[in-house]
């Protein structure tokens, strides 16, 4: 590893702007989990431990705000919602991947 | 891209708890900045917008505490303090260069 113990390192503004959006408690676990799929809004409740309703659609609101995931309508009795990543969000795969890869050789089971 | 409406996907605890880690305000950053090589907190404090001493010190701690940091006191007049990311933090390099480059191709300047 270089080591330039003189070194003043500068912090991409975009970067940072990224892993504080997706880094947000509880949007990281969305992404993962409608990287596999759409999915319903009692799917994602069910699946991410410790969120209540009220957060899981914040944090969704905020997703299609950054144009990541949108929600879907489908015409059916009773209505259906479901909610997917757009071309934006899909694009977090190779990030989200490294990142699971990251976390199964590192992180204890 | 697959639709399985009935889908009931599952969340992998070691990428929620890694990006929950990662994540957490301030800290991608402080490993982004590490990656480019060891620096001082002065450096780090410098690099990253709107952190307080208070806060750095905190996240660095954590980071520690999770084995992804390590703190060298450099014994010069005057001592010298630096962080390096250990193996387990330069194992983040793929996952924060694929969120670094999913930024430059998706979040505006």
């Amino acid at each position: 590893m270089r080591h330039n113990p003189v070194h003043e390192p500068q912090l991409c503004s975009r970067f940072h702007q990224a892993i504080e959006l997706i880094g947000r408690r509880w949007t990281g676990a969305i992404v993962f989990l409608l990287l596999k799929g759409p999915s319903r809004f009692t799917s994602l409740s069910e699946a991410i431990p410790d969120i209540t309703d009220r957060m899981l659609s914040e944090r969704l609101q905020e997703l299609e705000r950054e144009g990541i995931v949108e929600r879907t309508v489908v015409p059916e009795t009773p209505v259906k919602v479901e909610y997917a990543l757009t071309k934006k969000g899909r694009a977090l795969a190779s990030a989200i991947d490294a990142m699971a890869e990251w976390a199964h050789k590192w992180i204890p089971a």
